[in-house]
């Protein structure tokens, strides 16, 4: 008789059930484990995979394998290249070749989960790479992201893996952090939305599932250094780092990472009231929780114990860690009485119905083809994301027949387009900015690189001068990179070390900056170059906010250009030379420099926005993009009054007209400020936003609704009273103007229930205080 | 019969509940109010007195007066002066003369509370200045305080006022803030043990108490902007900034006051959870709360209802408001329901025990004389002030027949040395630091600008490059001011507005700045002036923690001298021509650049400390200071084991013993790390410290303790397991060398207790999470 745990046709409940029960600690202990980093697990000898002695020593100490990351992953950490790595076609072989070994270890047969990296892309060879997250918001079109989601999925599907480990939850609340071309930027709604659309395009496919990290509260951490822990309270958690998880979940997201940082001093892998208070009590996730890169481990900077350390990350709610030594003593802290077996036992459920559900335990299903290319994708998206700051110049479309030269250190770098955590391109690949310019003009290009991105280059800026002398039109292309190289150091985790990496990174995981602003060398190109009195466009690449300073005042047009991709220099290209609408819009504020952080448009209401060396204020808002014609709002209509659970879906409606003489195209933002008495307001707060074409003089009805995924960064608690200001704005966040006020649920004429909510309104502001003290 | 109100045989209770009995509701909310500026009571004409009529109208509006903010208050808000205002022989007169007038006006002859401004001496003419807190806490000798308080609190009394307010809760964790001089530092063992020793001095007189400000917070506001929002969560709020108002209610403080910033959103004035849960219910306070100027009026950015923003402050906590609007309207509040008569009569109660407290409803006392100046107190805490950061250059002390050049903005600017917060001094006052050395040396003094605080002056680098080349000694001057003056503008709470300021100043409310580096025409001087070859040594007069970049480099000494008072110019002459020893720590770490905050050194433990173009640490430690000859730890000894209970009082005893070829004074600092699973530890943390004085080679026994007010910054809660490292230092604080562990209440044999404490510090780490939605 078939054993109750390989029948399909039972429900997944009792067949995780059964085989549990059937398991040895040790096994279900194994499960719990993602030891391995997934390129030790195998190579290739020429044209054929041999899997590793490593790979069977793990099998044989677990008898089976949780879960193995990064086995298809190539890039200069794990030093797989195109030479030695696992390119499309080969993958799928890899992928089988080891499940079929790990089946066989293990007495049940129980399969391995293949984890992989895809924030922008599967970190693999021939994948399709897209525009960093950050680029992505600032298309504001969550659709883009599905329909790329669902192509990085399917090609995932294709190689055999089922986990991917995809970006989105961390808040860009300081620009110094590197890993800030991670994000969707500083918005909770954008951010929720982002993330939905991604879980939705990768769980598309049979077999494969998302990982959201990090959870939660990492763009927080002090001093934007990298990991460095958010002494956060919980309305700031929950009103701005909580809502993209929620959404996330709520789309179905089949994992979540616990990350590195502490909130408040307790580490996010040990938190309890996070993983499971939270994450499963509050918001009913069956899903699993894996911990980030020896995040476990990190416990041991409290306890010296690593059973300890094991124990309290799993009945904090760990099910899966990846790489700690720490959560491979559970077996011992099941002895020493630390934990039950029966709290090994759930975790190991939840990696188990996780298996089951993505069919892992099923009989195997053909493995789909790889899809084709989705370049016209990605460029799709790069063009959408590119932010036009201004056109003051009037420089915009440029001429292509003009004699053009790119100049800057990021004129003729394809790595500087792509971002972190990608892996080699192919030999002779193409698509710098000047690659795309040469291309789209017709013509050789003439490059100067000027300086390095943090650096004089001897006699740069002198023949960067004498060729924009000798153009017609300068693009300046400079700002940042991610680009790490196959010489560089690594951190155990992965993050490149300083110090050995190629000297012209200066973001992604491990790069964190004191100073956003542009940096001296660049900032000296820019005043050079445009003396010579060429017109100038400024092309900025960078997966941070800088602080673009004189950049703005010098050149003719600015366009913030994010990390595009790979399509992203022929993006960039087209925009310049062709009518291109510039659709894409800050999703996160630009700051001045690093003194005036924080900067973001949603803080809360302060009285001081000066400082006696300069404005505090963002130099560029969040939602803003320069667009043709100014646009007005006029017939606001909304609800006088609605019950705070009717939030989600409230309709205002209004009338735009286009006061300018040129077509517009505008995102009209919905923003409000809830006026609860008790709680300090937040400036505003983004709710929705729709597109709105508009001819010179016409004026348009549109709808507009407050978003569902909004309503939780709104901070309003069950029967709060108060109100919530509603304006409309296209040109970015701000101050109200002419706002709407909707009532929320009005105080009633009785006294003594007017005093209850006045009670209530200060009760429910109660915040615990730790008790101190022994 | 008299009224038991006024039998001082009566214990205050009865009293209080009598009087208030009696009373009618506008009578009472009128002791809540303290609406009208003080100067506005009174003028002078010529030398008599003349009351006005703006405080006849308000005795009739209320029957009385609650309290009257500033009556004394001499500056250039006030608009008085050694003219217009009070000098100690008239004070007397001025608060007898109003007084009468409150009684007469009160049905049952309540007067009035004299609140005075005090954060470093009384804001009055003819006051004793003294070193501004940030100074005072470099002396690491809470002693001195209580001394100068004891002085400022004779010269209360002898003036007629009543309620000091007092600095001093603040922390000072981000330098960028223009009140970083109010503060005591960085760390909650200094400002908690500086607080008490503040209180205890003011309050040893008869009929004076002190209000402690701000409660709580404020220094964590974001961006080191006046008065904006602190997003902390319960344990940084507790380990952090909380500590310092503990210890002040510990020591009998009369009063707190409730600051502008919210923390996590919820406004202090509006925190029922801090004002009543926290300081009354678990510290047992049963003073005074007054809110911070307007403060309960800001409420109303919540809601557009002065008498729900009254409402909510009164029900939080608040008893007594300063110049708001809102809190006149408590009446209406009471009409509509939002609060009932008992919860005024609660805050009514508070005031009115005060008032009886400090004796002003028995009959009155003579007034003591004022006493004579503490000129040579006020120096002597100046010269304990001084930090010695280095002295490379050999050239301490220094040769007072030398051709010595003061150069720099501060080298003769006397109102630089004062700090914020301060009268106008007599007329002819000497104390710069150039008139100083000119009479240490017993000869004129070359002189020389060389440039304002932030902006080049014409010729000035020349002249003062030509100066230096022509002495054989350069002191140069440098660093910021909060120097006011009679032209400025002032916003409605009397804080400095830009632009209309005295274009010295740098720091003071009011004055955050964007960059805490020392501003570049002075780094410009420094290059410049030390280009000459002539031996310099730099003395920063600061009342911000500045980056001082290449001044470290360039002068072969450097002294940090915060802002010493009008006595701070002798103190530091005498300190550079005599052999000093130089006694002053740094309260508070001095960062490299804003762009690397945070940099307190109690911050949790941090993975990433470098930033691609820098070090993330502070470039002068915490607790450093220069001294003669290294001092190294040996021998020692601390339980093995303690209850988390019997902390306070830990003994450690250690041989220290001097290394060097000089004679040592150092100061011993004992710090802690602390180990609980499941939460991340602070680098480190400072519970005690005490001086040893070694000759060379010589050693000697040292005893510390762990200081009680330190506890509370451990975190530890109940029944919480782990243990705590210990080490010392005696060159400020750092990660551990040779740390001492003591284990706290050790995990026991039984598995099942085991497990419970597994389960508690995971639940122990429990953190709301805030309901979001409705």
């Amino acid at each position: 008789m078939t054993e109750p745990f390989r029948d399909t046709a039972r429900p997944i409940d009792e067949r995780v059930t059964d085989l549990l029960g059937r398991m040895t600690l040790r096994e279900k202990v194994g499960q719990l484990n993602q030891r391995m980093l997934g390129w030790h697990a195998w190579h290739r000898n020429g044209d054929s995979v041999v899997l590793t002695d490593e790979l069977d020593a793990e099998l044989e100490r677990w008898g089976g394998l949780g879960a193995l990351y990064g086995m298809l992953r190539a890039d200069a950490w794990s030093g797989r290249d195109w030479a030695t790595g696992a390119d499309p076609a080969r993958s799928a072989e890899v992928a089988s070749r080891i499940q079929e070994r790990v089946r066989a270890a293990s007495r049940w047969g129980i399969p391995a989960l293949f984890v992989e990296e895809a924030p922008h892309g599967h970190q693999a060879l021939g994948s399709q790479l897209l525009p960093v997250n950050l680029a992505v918001a600032a298309t504001w079109d969550p659709g883009l992201l599905e329909e790329a989601a669902t192509h990085i999925g399917a090609e995932l599907a294709a190689r055999g893996a089922h986990l991917a480990l995809v970006s989105g939850l961390d808040m860009l609340r300081d620009p110094r952090w590197g890993r800030s071309e991670e994000t969707f930027g500083e918005d909770p709604l954008l951010a929720a939305q982002f993330t939905r659309a991604f879980v939705r395009g990768i769980q598309s496919h049979r077999g494969v599932g998302a990982v959201l990290k990090h959870f939660a509260g990492q763009g927080a951490g002090i001093g934007g250094r990298n990991s460095s822990g958010a002494p956060l309270g919980p309305r700031e958690l929950a009103e701005i780092h909580l809502p993209a998880a929620r959404a996330g979940i709520a789309a179905g997201a089949m994992g979540v990472m616990a990350a590195y940082n502490d909130i408040d001093g307790v580490p996010c892998a040990g938190d309890r009231e996070l993983l499971t208070g939270t994450l499963r009590g509050e918001w009913g996730f069956s899903g699993l929780v894996m911990a980030d890169m020896f995040a476990v481990d990190r416990l041991m900077r409290a306890t010296t114990d690593a059973a300890t350390a094991g124990a309290v990350a799993l009945r904090a709610g760990v099910d899966l860690s990846m790489c700690d030594l720490s959560f491979a003593e559970l077996e011992q802290a099941v002895e020493r009485g630390l934990i039950s077996e029966q709290d090994v036992d759930i975790a190991c459920g939840r990696v188990l119905r996780v298996k089951f559900e993505l069919g892992l335990m099923d009989p195997p299903q053909p493995v789909p083809a790889f899809p084709p290319p989705a370049a016209e994708l990605s460029q799709r998206i790069a063009a959408a994301s590119l932010v036009l700051l201004h056109d003051r110049g009037g420089l915009l479309p440029a001429d292509p027949t003009a004699r053009v030269a790119v100049i800057g250190p990021n004129g003729d770098d394809l790595a500087a387009l792509l971002g972190d955590y990608v892996p080699p391109l192919p030999d002779g690949m193409r698509g710098t900015v000047a690659d795309a310019v040469a291309d789209f003009v017709g013509a050789p290009m003439a490059i100067e690189r000027g300086c390095e991105l943090t650096a004089p280059i001897q006699g740069g800026l002198e023949r960067a001068v004498a060729l924009a002398a000798a153009s017609d039109l300068t693009i300046l292309v400079l700002g940042a990179s991610s680009g790490r190289d196959y010489h560089d150091d690594f951190q155990s985790n992965g993050a490149a070390r300083l110090g050995g990496a190629a000297p012209h990174a200066t973001t992604g995981e491990g790069f964190d900056v004191a100073e956003v602003e542009l940096p001296a060398a660049q900032r000296a190109l820019v005043d050079a170059v445009t003396k010579s009195g060429t017109p100038t466009i400024a092309v900025i690449v960078s997966g941070r906010p800088l602080g673009i300073g004189s950049v703005a005042e010098r050149c003719g047009a600015v366009v913030y250009a994010w990390y595009p991709g790979p399509e992203g220099g022929r993006a960039i290209a087209q925009a310049l030379f062709t009518d291109h609408g510039f659709e894409g819009r800050l999703p996160v504020s630009l700051p001045r420099s690093s003194g005036t952080l924080p900067v973001a448009y949603n803080e809360r209401l302060e009285t001081t926005l000066r400082y006696i060396d300069g404005d505090a204020a963002a130099d560029y808002a969040f939602g803003a993009g320069a667009q043709h014609g100014p646009v007005r709002f006029t017939d606001i209509v909304a609800p006088a009054e609605v019950g705070a659970s009717e939030l989600a879906g409230l309709r205002v409606d209004a009338v735009a007209r286009n006061d300018g003489a040129g077509s517009a195209s505008a995102l009209v933002q919905l923003y409000a400020r809830v006026r609860v008495p008790g709680i300090l307001p937040r400036r505003s707060v983004l709710v929705g936003y729709t597109r709105v074409v508009l001819a010179p003089g016409e004026k348009k009805s549109v709808t507009l609704q407050v978003d569902a995924d909004a309503v939780a960064g709104l901070g309003l608690r069950k029967g709060e009273v108060g109100s919530i200001d509603l304006w409309l704005s296209s040109t970015g966040a701000g101050d109200p103007h002419d706002p709407t006020t909707v009532r929320l649920r009005p105080i009633t004429t009785d006294d003594t229930e007017r005093r209850r909510r006045v009670d209530q309104h200060t009760a429910a502001s109660a915040r615990p205080v730790a008790r101190a003290g022994g």
